[in-house]
């Protein structure tokens, strides 16, 4: 992985991938046991959200401080980039003293990950050509196609949870759309889901509404791997039908394809009032499917009725923050502490790639900071 | 105050008011001598400023930077804070590697402090679950209530000034309401210093126009305080009666009560024609009292002519800031580097609040900091 | 240098330039070679920019992050700075624990230096009463008459690309305006570029057309530098004129002075209609001058025709960032990389004001940082 980009897991060997999960856990210990890990003295981790985040901003933020970098947003409002500057200009005036670009763009269906490959492609030719003395990692902060940094949380809790990657063979795992209000919502979570949890021998199940497909690629990714990995991968028509001995369900809404690539075509386009058409539109749509919610009685579903609920958050909880979601509100209270710690793998998964993808002996340095064992806190 | 939070002064003895400042000198003359107190390595500092700020944002970012964290603001606009999260669900997803969080939300009556307390609430439960490796103190950096990083700020000002806090014993400080051709601001300052000067046997006064009442609780505090500390508060009607005799005066604008109460409502109803009439009415309120401006036969009725001028910043000066203000132009320019000294204290005041809340042994942590004897410049 | 400002180049010696560049490369090299510069152990650096930037807004915070400061943006917007609050109170406000405060204000015309000047004067006067500990250096990070860390980064560029400043001495540049279909651009790249490469011994040749002067202050400095160096600076009116033999050229746009001058008053006056009909007749005057374009034809009329083509970014490409601009896609894309590596010094530039302004054993503390050999990467 040494000077190289996190795009999309599926570029990735499972080698990669557990070793991902093995240094998040191992800087996650070292935090916890209070040891710092300032691995680096100085130095940028630019972060280009182009659109809202809470959870990974300050996931981003906290993996650069946890290394010793200093957390640097490119806030496209404040810069030049409107004035006719490309993409490949810009990766390189940002990149100087830079060792990593979290970039989030996953408002524009078939975008998203073109741009993150533009980035990459501007710094490793900037890198070549002496330009750029380091080649900062483009880490994938979420994307029209995957969502790394939060699957492979997922995954760390999903092992946390079970004990090891190995007892998750077998395992069967619900990723089903759910009801909200909302709309617009991103694929890239399930389809994370599905083209990595079926690496690792799980039986994974894909539910949703008709026209809410993913994207072909990570469904064949799913499929490919499920097949190498000796899980299944198998989709359903109903949550009841894929919550049905689930030992896990990942209940979540997201926007139907061809939405997203009318809404893309219309915000392109600069067409808010066919925008608010799409909206009203896919909202009635969405309102026909208001029994996918994850309430207590589908989660009796389940096995021995007590699946682990997930969720990458917010929710869209009934009776909380809307007044139909995506999840009944006492389901969620049950589980809310455990989405938390979800959550909470996310700062160091993102460490863990910044410390693959720039350092050629990792696992060295890890052990030296062990060794030296100095603390975060005088 | 180790694993705790620093919201009200009057929630704390008068021990922990005393090692605030101790702490805060200590680190102020380490500063000024050039010595490092990286006490932290890597970790964030998060800002919430739910209102402008300029001296505070930065006297946070400087405390921060100081011990070693990442100063990081949480821009509610840039978040899914918007798409219905709940506070103690976002004060988990920013804390995961964070020491501290200070909070200003003094726009709305009666809510800024309940909204810290939601966050504290929401880490502490974090915490307890594991979710959190560490729990982050929540510090005010001003509510509805109390400014606590002011007031403390200015009783170290008043301690340097008068060379102890003993000797501010039996001095008259006049916390008078001053006219101002604005509107709207909080009613913290002159709530903060009447509830904290009190307690240093000060013989505190308050002064304000009709209708300009504080808020029951920290005048309620400030009259147990004064009984307490053999102090005494009293209130009289004009500026000239508190001035008399004075020692210190800080004049100073702030809304009414009422006034503040209906704005919370209104902007809660987002009602922006009902603002403007508010706003249009509470001038012509203040208008009355113009009067009440700080200048140079005031400042004579002092004692012997001499008192301390105070103010936190921005004052409105009359002829340089606004046509009519808080304080004349030559009272101000005569005090106005006093004003900045005052200011000065308060990163340190912000860094002394966060090792005593973050450090089991603050005191023998700046020994070995002092010890170390690591200038803060190679 | 030590305990001062950088406001323009011409108000420094021609051993201040030579020192900075020196410092810059010195850090350039440890960069390259691994080696960390945390000379600071926290610290702020304070931006201010009043226009929009990328690379400028990047070079500070890698400059600050590189020495081990915490970068942090003054966002005026965000600032009580709106109410009445002097530029003298705001300085000292936002410095108590900073080392650098840079600024970039070049939309006013006649102002942007002075506010420079207010803001240095401010923190001056702060130091010296006691209220700052340290006397932060004012940087400027382009004003309406000079912009030195960019020419600076381009001097050290052409340093590298001739191998030393004494094989400047006779090098034609030719510093000439260029069409663009946009409106409003500073003129303090071309008045800091004939300012600064006279001193070289450099003929340095400026042509624009007629009514696109540029201040006086800085054409007299560079015709007293051009005689005092014994190189020379002529003014010429067309482009190809100015090509004729250069062995450098920096074809870029900027406005008339005229209209800047009147674009500030209606800036001031907030009367955007103006605004309008200013910016369509100056975009009519620009087109006048079409044919202001550095395409392949023009660069054969240079030395051999291979003249070494500046720009500081981002230009105005025909055919790729609008229909027509300063440079032919063709010669942009041959010169590519190169205008990154002009630009890639800028970083390094700011990082030695910083030293250079701040620390009283510049050269000492570099060699202390060699010596030790840290490394920036674990």
């Amino acid at each position: 992985m040494h000077g190289g980009d996190f795009l999309l897991t599926w570029q990735h060997g499972i080698e990669d991938i557990r070793a991902v999960l093995l240094v998040a856990e191992v800087l996650e210990e070292m935090h916890r046991a209070g040891l710092g890990a300032q691995v680096f003295s100085g130095g940028l981790a630019v972060s280009n959200f182009r659109d809202k985040s809470t959870r990974t901003r300050f996931s981003f933020a906290s993996a650069a401080s946890l290394l010793g970098l200093t957390p640097t947003d490119l806030d496209e409002t404040k810069s030049q980039i409107s004035h006719g500057e490309t993409v490949r200009e810009t990766a390189n005036m940002i990149s100087f003293l830079t060792e990593v670009i979290g970039i989030r763009d996953d408002l524009y269906i078939h975008e998203g990950h073109e741009y993150m490959k533009a980035v990459a492609d501007a710094v490793e030719e900037g890198f070549r050509a002496g330009v750029l003395a380091q080649r900062p990692a483009v880490i994938n902060l979420q994307c029209d196609r995957d969502h790394p940094t939060q699957t492979l949380a997922d995954l760390l809790h999903l092992k946390r949870t079970f004990g090891s990657l190995d007892a998750l063979r077998g395992k069967r795992l619900a990723m089903t759309w759910a009801y909200s209000p909302s709309y617009g919502k991103p694929l890239s979570v399930p389809q994370g889901v599905i083209a990595l949890m079926t690496r690792l021998g799980m039986e994974v199940v894909l539910a949703h509404p008709p026209g809410y497909d993913l994207l072909p690629e990570p469904v064949a990714q799913a499929r490919r791997f499920a097949e190498q990995s000796g899980g299944s991968f198998t989709q359903v028509e109903s949550m009841d039908a894929a919550f049905r001995g689930a030992d896990i369900v990942y209940p979540k809404s997201w926007a139907p394809l061809r939405v997203m690539e009318r809404r893309t075509e219309l915000l392109r386009g600069g067409r808010t009032d066919a925008l608010d058409a799409l909206e009203q539109e896919c909202l009635a749509r969405n309102a026909e499917f208001r029994d996918w919610e994850c309430d207590a009685d589908k989660m009796r579903l389940t096995r021995d009725g007590k699946a682990l609920y997930m969720h990458c958050l917010p929710a869209d909880i009934t009776g909380t923050s809307c007044e139909a979601g995506e999840v009944a509100a006492d389901v969620f209270e049950h589980y809310r502490l455990t989405t938390y710690h979800q959550a909470g793998h996310k700062p160091f998964v993102i460490a863990a790639l910044i410390l693959l993808t720039r350092l050629e002996h990792c696992g060295q340095t890890l052990k030296t900071l062990i060794e030296r064992g100095n603390h975060h806190k005088l």
